[in-house]
């Protein structure tokens, strides 16, 4: 049901910050006809009756089935698109020579815009099936693929944010899938930013561009800087990864002396719209830099298990006030599901607060203190979190925010969550949801109220 | 479709030991009316073509249909059933915590038998739907609501091992959740073999008895020591915890003064039909006598990150050749599927090896070593080595061994696996059901060639 000039009637939940979350219980949400939610109004506010009786009267009225649960869509930031057909695979070996063995090879077959048009299209609907409805996307270095995703995107009523990849390095690339050269990398960011922006479909700019240096070992300086430079005169989201894995922070340490956080923040990569993915090592100094910037992390927590050597001090971050959302990172994470890495960024954080090696007592085994987060945290990250991530009005409902979300619904044939009415109430219900559901359970999918799945 | 007195011609994988996985190429397999398989015949076996025109010919062959993969059916060491009503929930506090205020109220609740029922029929029918054709089960206290759960699996044709769970210490169990005396526990038990080896349903054996103190803290010595002699005297399969956080390892050190294996060794309670569940804090000597005496581990690593404190040491008990399989933990661990415990126990492997604290430096982060297990271990752990731990004949395609299995639809609708006919081959398809598999993908599940699900 498409629910632009609607007002709906739904039971579910929002977290409008890290830890906090609001059990919504017969809220009426009303939605204007651009998808913009106008109010929302739960039982026993002033005028709640009158608003739904007016809704009902003018048949505007649309009601989610007892059962169903609305929950804000997902944001996930950090997907690389072109590696979808091996999710679930290439696990095995450390990210340098991940990205030699698998990635790069994979990644250069978007030369071929017939394979790029199959895969992507598959990767969008299965993505707004799992119940993302913001993606922040990794493309490849190719101009026509990447145009693709982000008509892909139009077409399929997905909000995304989409970059060019910027690899220009010759010592970290291969021949056979780098940038022509640092001008062409450049004036192609250029040129897909003015794509995007100039789209016929694209009005109401749902889709975004990014400038999108890969990382710092595949860009020379040159192309860091200017793309710092586009950065700046564009206004775009940037987005990158930074300090992922010992190999890869120890690289930038070797080559600019300073850690990636010090480097980026230099090229005029750090800013309000920066996504920087994993960022497992920063230092305390790193953090502070993120935070005064307004810069975000890309949390990957699955991903991290297979590459990052370590765990993100996700905590430690949250209680500094970073922005922090979650990615799957596919396909270094081997999940498309945003629920499977809220799961996972629990755990993560479970066995880095406790350790992991039975042969160390417990005071030495761990890093102790306060270090893990819940489900509510989680839930956070994967929705209201990656809304202030990336500067845009999604993850919550509320006045003036986009009407992105989805439908739970814990009947689903062949869904997973079991509730039992004597046992779960309140964020009760949201935990077995966060812990429990899977995509069979994900009845509905809207963005800015328009059904698209 | 059922598939007793019939051959099936399919294609899949198994693995007849750790690490070591077989495809299974347009395999023949025939199959008795009993539901035990004659014989495996892969293509270009001799006599692969005649077996195929006699099966044909005579009208019992079935074929998977082609995007669809065989597997053997999971067998799943160790789940509380009555724990599922909180399945996802009731993961926020330590274990001897979470016992008191969470999970002795809810097991108390099955005095009731209807509720029993209710929810011992969903958590069945859920469990054979996720593919788990084996299962080990710690009931409750209760006659009436165990023996129910005997009479539903029995009724909807799931293997299944359960115990009557003998708690009768009353330094450790709540007045309203404790066994009225260390004799009536004992006697029950007893009475509880009975009932399952003498049920009218159960001619094949197909549900069995297990003599099952609930841990060493919950059960006096005199308990430990009655239950030691009713599995000599019956030759049951015992099954209870071992060694799972620095708690409880810590409660028996002080009570016993030796670890749980020696204590259990003690008892009479190690023996090769015993299954110890976590045993995350092994000594080097106990790992010695779970080997000895044949006995086995069931490994749960999504409950070990909420309630274990550590990594149980996999790759090492693996290398020593120890019995090993893998566990849910309902609802210790939040998930009822055995494919998300094998992500998880690739994944905890991998942050035991590399470690978690990133303040740390890489040599001094992790257990070091090789640590890790692939997908190809855990798919053997819940697989055959889950029948090893049994010591039943299922888990594989093999001559003499049941037929318990499942059918992947790679193309299912709701599904969550993508196969890329240029990609994706050999046990690279494995390694991505593994991963990315979700219960909508699971087609169909046999146990002894019937269609259960
Ligand atoms: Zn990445
Ligand atoms: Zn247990």
């Amino acid at each position: 049901m498409n629910l632009q000039d609607r007002t709906l009637l739904a039971s579910g939940f929002h977290a409008p910050e890290p830890g906090v979350v609001e059990v919504l219980e017969d809220a009426l949400i009303a939605i204007d006809d651009a998808g913009t939610i106008v109010s929302v109004m739960k039982k026993g506010d002033v005028g709640y009756d009158a608003a739904y009786e007016k809704a009902r009267s003018k048949q505007r009225l649309s009601t989610l089935p007892s059962g169903s649960w609305l929950l804000p869509g997902m944001v996930d930031l950090h997907i690389h698109a072109p590696q979808y057909p091996q999710l679930g695979n290439a696990l095995d070996v450390p990210l340098e020579v991940w990205l030699e063995r698998y990635t790069f090879p994979l990644e250069a077959r978007y030369q071929d815009a017939a394979f790029a048009k199959r895969a992507y299209s598959v990767l969008v609907d299965d993505l707004i099936a799992n119940g993302t409805t913001t993606a922040l996307y990794f493309a490849t270095i190719h101009d026509e693929a990447t145009r693709l995703l982000a008509d892909i995107c139009l077409e399929k009523g997905q909000r995304a944010l989409i970059g060019k990849v910027v690899m220009d390095n010759p010592d970290q690339c291969p021949d056979y899938y780098r940038d022509a050269s640092t001008d062409a990398a450049l004036s192609q960011t250029r040129a897909f930013i003015d794509y995007v922006r100039a789209h016929p479909d694209n009005g109401d700019g749902r889709v975004q561009p990014v400038v999108t240096p890969r990382f710092i070992p595949s860009c020379t300086d040159e192309a860091l800087e200017g793309l710092g430079a586009i950065a700046k005169d564009c206004g775009c989201h940037v987005q990158t990864h930074c300090s992922e894995s010992d190999w890869e922070h120890g690289y930038v340490l070797a080559r600019h002396g300073v850690t990636d956080t010090a480097s980026l923040d230099r090229f005029g990569l750090l800013g309000r719209r920066s996504v920087l993915a994993h960022s497992n090592f920063l230092t305390r100094e790193d953090m502070e830099t993120v935070k005064v910037r307004q810069a975000a992390v890309a949390h990957c927590p699955l991903s991290n298990a297979y590459f990052a050597n370590a765990v993100f001090p996700l905590r430690a971050a949250l209680e500094k006030g970073l922005h922090v959302g979650l990615g799957t990172d596919i396909s270094g994470g081997p999940s498309a599901s945003l629920f499977e890495n809220c799961r996972a960024a629990v755990m993560a954080s479970r066995m880095l607060e406790s350790g992991v090696d039975p042969a160390l007592p417990a005071e030495q085994r761990g890093a102790g203190g306060n270090a893990r987060i819940d489900f509510r945290d989680a839930f956070y990250l994967a929705t209201a979190g990656g809304g202030v991530a990336l500067d845009l009005p999604v993850g919550l409902f509320a006045p003036g925010y986009r009407f992105d979300a989805i439908a739970i619904d814990t009947n689903a044939a062949d869904g997973t969550i079991r509730l039992w009415d004597e046992l779960d109430s309140g964020d009760h219900i949201l935990q077995k949801i966060i812990n429990t559901a899977s995509r069979a359970n994900i009845a509905d999918v809207w963005i800015d109220a328009k059904t698209v799945a």
